[in-house]
């Protein structure tokens, strides 16, 4: 697909290279799709149908998988073909569904979904997947109370999910979990580290290579005083609350105090945080949006960066979801050792020409040892395969354009660029 | 003016689209120019020739118009020649008065006002303009007591234009406005819905289309009690005001009530909602900023939401005049079904390289059907010619560079997005 | 560099006119370097080096310059050679060090090392550099109390620097200075008056062009009642302040008050104000950020907007350090005669991806007029040169692609914007 034949080359060259995915949603006991129903299940999909008018229901459980995919590649192939999403599913199409043809029609739906029932319920295709994606390892989002049981750990590398922990902590059932966990109730700040640590310790003993964290885009992390959280973590364990207004501050101040407890941790188990600022799409998507207690005022650069001087011993990989000041924070990497790049989020991640956009800058912006190229968030293996062919078509038509052809480096200086981004980076910033 | 052949041609086919232009501010009792100085009255040249330091005089009514054009005619090519509107001026010279030189120079001037002077006041010129901008429907912009006679609405589209009743309501002579043309007086809730009503009905029975309303970029739509709503109109009702705080707070529950109750009348009339999110040019250049008992928090997002959410009868078409957060807003017709892109605001409307970019990025993120390619916002319909070209071009490259060159979309499918985005996604959206 | 033959040629005429560079940080009494350890203390470095692991102790006083040059090269070369700052050093061997490579390798440290000693000492090295560079006059950023002797001010233009009066004004260091030069200690507001205008005379005698300011990207400029100001400055004046609320305080309408006094003298003394509008890398470097006492409300748009207007006789050249609301600012020169663009702060000053974007929307955006090209913000003059080639280089590739091929302008008109954009623009507007 790339007109231009340097950039093919370097193409080439990067699609050799055994990438290793440090954010995806993957299940480590299913990584892989079970049909082409499953497969469409990617967050992308249902979205676009819904926002072009598919009804909910065609959603639910009890719904015909074949009538549910029908509707889906019908909204697909009517009202967004023209979004990244289509490319993926025709290039999984023609990678792993013996698809020949060159565009998809509807006609082709009964068919693929055929043969995805036959191919994806053989043994060997989770094989077959990591062959052709060429993924040496992918990270995994796991709640803090995941068992961590029977996961090939050297291939799907745990994470700790702390989202629940820092913005529902308010919510009874979270802190039962973190109870059942984390060795008993926690009514203040001794016991909120005495349960962190028992996490971390479970997530370290599992191999867990980071800890993943949602933060909204107008968080501005605030220190708490010892005394302050156990006081606002107490008046959250008392089950009626008297007053909405005292809930709300010790929601916040919880908030806060936990946020900065889980970044003490990351930083004794030197575990990197990665720390994803915006408001996800998945929870747009699910109406979940950050809790307003959570947020602070407009300007939150100067608290971040008394954040990363705080703790010099951790590693923060930001990623930023929605634009916006929040974009300030990448810039962040050229001010402190301590904070990396990683990947794009929001609509950058999908979306060609913006993923080219913020490519081109961040290449001639941040050190080469500070970026991690591209993660996917796919919660099917599948995915990775045109996810990341897109990320190295990208990568490599910026690197023709603004490195090889200036006579800024040789084809050999981009080809270890690029590996860097697509591997090394996160070999070295992870220690796996 | 396109180098690349496959754009060229593309280009071409758009020019054969009849189309549908869905914001303007024309008066559709003469759209057209009755002169040069008439046409570069267009608020773009008396903008520009101030920031380069026209004395703000020339534009009184009482000076020659002649002196005028002269004045402009000098700014334009000493001062802003680099800029688009003297592209615009040029193609509107070549397309229309007769002009065939490659360049405009101050010499021109005279004679380009002679021509203008004759063929403008022919009988046949609104046909002739009409004719070669290819023009199918234009969109306006009435003031809420507007009578609506007299206009061929098969052509000029009538809109209710809300921002009086929503933002300035507080104004004794808005309210006054809406006592004439609403049945009496309002100073409650239920006196507010009868008056809109009424007005809504009254656009309706003329063919209107549309509900057109700039909103600020710090507007958080925020929901009001009944009860709250019918105090607010209560005391701006009342002549003399004790407390000028009284005042500020009665003014932003009355913004936010009538604009939930203004989207409501929009749901039940099942008339789009054409929501421009920003400071306008217009307003900024005649020192009219939004007032701040309007503005909210930071982070209006989750509002707009909740707001999206609430009305899933109404329909949205959302264009962001200013960059910053809401930015984000286009991003929400991916998430909700009643929400819709709608061309572009702020410097992306007149700035091709940002053009270029913008509709780079929204062609592949939003499902083609829910994407309003372009508006104008121009007031005399020679501008919509070059303006709409200027559209066309940059439409026509961003297919060839990331559809047809990569091989993912035909020439002929690459047409037929550009035909959805030029007229069709209008026809059926406003449903005309 | 540059593959297009067309903009080969405009870079070629854009290197044959002097230019004028209106915002550097040179010291005047020795611009150039001393040694290749002076000229890596450019602030790029350090701050790259310690963000890729550098120890700080390693540019502390005492260091072998010999031991930090060999560690500012290993992490150059193996940690962000990706970035623009080692183009811009390899520019600058080739120009001026005689290196003949076609890359920089670690085994070229020494030898560069020693050739800088030996040609930097020499008497003519800042001819040398001048005549390289193709320099006619550099813009300095003097303190308020530098003493302004011996500067050869047709070359090196005095500017005052505001940042410490109005920003931290509420030390007591800083009141001290402005007691020492301005006639006595300053207790209220015409006592500042007073003194700002002893400054202004003194800048003005050493043929000073402007004055300069970095606000934060949430300072909204208010206006501030003298007896106020005459209050706060009162309450700073005194030693022991007994509420730490009503200091903050104090300082904050300082702030304010200063902010727009300083405006009122740069009217009245005809000088233009570079108002750069964000974090400075800089300050955010050396963990200097700013003030929260400082910072307003989140929409300071309007609040500019008002102060423009009151200050129709003075000129705001402004320049955007960080984006977000901020950007919107540049809009304003297209609405004020009084505000002009000036240059490209921030992480798009020195990244060639962001800076042609920012170039090319800037190009079509705003009058010819009223744009400052590019500014270098150096410390040493050598860095002059590859900065302006860079610049130079994204001009004429922007001007070639959205001007000359499409027939807009001839090569000579683009010139012509070019010679604007480097010299002619800076020379009218700062009356130099």
């Amino acid at each position: 697909m790339l007109s231009d034949p340097l950039a093919r080359e370097l193409y080439n060259e990067f699609t050799r290279i055994a990438i290793i995915d440090v954010h995806t949603h993957l299940d480590p006991h299913h990584p892989t799709a079970r049909s082409l129903d499953d497969l469409l299940s990617y967050y992308h999909y249902p979205e676009l149908a819904l926002s072009t008018g598919m009804d909910r229901s065609m959603l639910a459980p009890g719904v015909d998988p074949g009538d549910r995919v029908r509707a889906l590649f019908y909204h697909l192939l009517d009202f967004f073909p023209n979004t990244a999403p289509l490319q993926w599913l025709l290039e999984i199409a023609h990678a792993f569904l013996d698809f020949g043809g060159e565009r998809l029609s509807f006609a082709d739906c009964t068919q693929l979904a055929d043969i995805a029932d036959r191919l994806m319920t053989k043994r060997d295709w989770e094989q077959r997947v990591l062959h052709t994606c060429n993924i040496e390892k992918a990270f995994l989002n796991n709640d803090f109370d995941d068992p961590l049981e029977g996961i090939d750990a050297a291939r799907y590398v745990p994470c700790l999910r702390a989202d629940d922990l820092v913005f529902h902590f308010a919510e009874d059932q979270v802190r039962q979990r973190l109870a059942r966990v984390g060795g008993g109730e926690v009514g203040d700040g001794p016991g909120l580290h005495r349960a962190l640590a028992a996490l971390f310790e479970h997530f370290a003993r599992h191999q867990a290579r980071a800890v993943n964290l949602v933060v909204p885009p107008d968080f501005a992390p605030e220190p708490v005083a010892g005394p302050d959280l156990s006081r606002a973590l107490a008046a959250l364990a008392v089950p009626q609350r008297q007053h909405a207004a005292d809930g709300a501050d010790a929601a916040r101040l919880a908030a806060h105090g936990i946020f900065h407890a889980v970044v003490h941790h990351c930083q004794a188990f030197q575990l990197p945080l990665q720390l994803m600022i915006g408001v996800s799409h998945r929870a747009q998507h699910e109406g979940r949006f950050p809790s307003p207690a959570a947020a602070g005022g407009a300007a939150p650069m100067d608290r971040y960066a008394e954040l990363f001087r705080s703790f010099p011993g951790a590693t923060f990989c930001v990623s930023v979801i929605s634009s916006g000041p929040a974009e300030e924070l990448v810039n962040f990497s050229r001010i402190f050792a301590n904070v990396v790049t990683n990947g794009f989020g929001g609509s950058t991640n999908s979306v060609p020409a913006a993923l080219q956009k913020a490519v081109r800058c961040r290449l001639q912006a941040v050190p080469q040892t500070k970026q991690l190229g591209y993660y996917s968030a796919a919660d099917k293996l599948e995915f990775i395969l045109p996810q990341l062919n897109m990320y190295r078509r990208v990568l490599a038509d910026a690197l023709a354009l603004d490195f090889v052809r200036p006579r800024i480096y040789t084809v050999w200086q981009a080809v270890q660029l690029g590996r860097l981004l697509l591997r090394d980076n996160a070999r070295r910033i992870f220690d796996v």
